[in-house]
């Protein structure tokens, strides 16, 4: 390859590490603006989520393209070519988290005018503070390549998960107590599995630093501390 | 391009979308045995249903390295570019349907001994059949490169979408009914949304063969009739 050749190629690769950060920062705002959404029962903000999540799924297109291209066009091997793939799967994971975004932004309205107490809402947000964090710190270890801090993000995800089966549990037994919060309480499970899934996507980009900056592969399994779907909780006659 | 280069790359094609099939048959088998434990609430067949995933996953990743390495060598263009890129959205779907398979058959082991009425679950039932007939269809689609059938399976989705909001409803009623419902009932909530995803992860392999055989995308959004997250239940005292 000629030097001009090899510095267009690198630019190449800048710029879509570029458009990733780009869709980091788009991902992290619609994830912090549905749980502003949420806690606050702000179906204005709700809305504005649906619609930006639109911007992130087009960008989301335009990375995936923009890999193949390199691809196709340069034949990237070893380090190179993990940094294209790596691309493509975090700007996938990103796409999702953003549609999960969306999804509690969804739930938001239905929940408009619901009843409800404010107890209900503590662990969501703690879940929600939890993951954003993650997200922040998994996005910093991306530009600066930095796999020990990933690392950390993907052992971190077993408190999201184990807060999250607290939080089944004690959203069932709000539901038990009263069967009028059974629907708020219900939207808000989901929400919860909502953000449960946008730590799933985080680790996955932790995973997938790893593998681009090494060439390694994580454990095949992650320390797994959610257990809600293996949950129950019986129902006490007083 | 030789003659014998032209034939190695034709059937690294379709070897290709030889996995791509391979893969469509365990994901079919994977649903199918999830909603087979789930209504018998057959805790061998998930765990069956779990360890087979595994398997999945890894057919995913192999399909993902032998696109990008057709993509690296052969620099495909037009339609034989789009049929790689498309084997590679597909492979993907395909592994997230695996994965909402194996998330049923957890709940089925958190289910096991739980209060029921065997009246729960003919909605999820009724669901489970229609997106199964609508994956069986898709890949037979895709193996045919039928546009039109691909369509008919992406229109007939508001369906699925139709039965999930209804069956949110009614199982939000039984859990008001009586509290003792309510922790299955959440679980074959969740059950149920996961058979909903299976259906949008369906259309979306529906919108990737119309891309691939013509170049060209469906409408940007489906008609989308799962009003589940906007709907809301009153308790009424009687």
């Amino acid at each position: 390859m000629s030097e001009h050749t090899v510095s267009r190629y690198d630019d190449e690769l800048k710029d879509i590490a570029r458009r990733i950060a780009e869709m980091g920062g788009m991902a992290e705002r619609l994830v912090d603006h549905a749980v502003t959404a949420l806690t606050r029962l702000d179906t204005t903000i709700a809305n504005s989520v649906i619609s930006d999540d639109k911007r992130l799924d087009l960008l989301q297109r335009e990375c995936e393209e923009q890999a193949i291209l390199i691809i196709a066009r340069r034949q990237p091997m070893a380090m190179d070519l993990r940094e294209v793939i790596g691309a493509l799967r975090i700007s996938n994971d990103l796409e999702r988290i953003g549609d999960l975004a969306k999804n509690i932004a969804k739930r938001v309205i239905a929940l408009d005018g619901q009843f409800q107490s404010k107890r209900f809402m503590t662990g969501v947000e703690h879940m929600a503070e939890l993951s954003l964090a993650q997200l922040k710190d998994v996005l910093d270890a991306y530009a600066l390549r930095d796999v020990k801090q990933a690392f950390e993000v993907w052992k971190r995800d077993a408190e999201i998960d184990q807060m999250y089966t607290s939080l089944f549990r004690e959203l069932l037994t709000y539901m038990m107590e009263d069967p009028r919060n059974i629907t708020f309480c219900t939207h808000l499970l989901f929400c919860a599995k909502n953000i449960e899934r946008i730590g799933d996507h985080t680790t996955n980009i932790a995973e997938t630093i790893q593998y681009a900056v090494t060439g390694e592969l994580l454990p095949d399994e992650r320390p797994k501390h959610d257990d809600s779907s293996i949950t129950t909780v019986p129902y006490e006659t007083t």
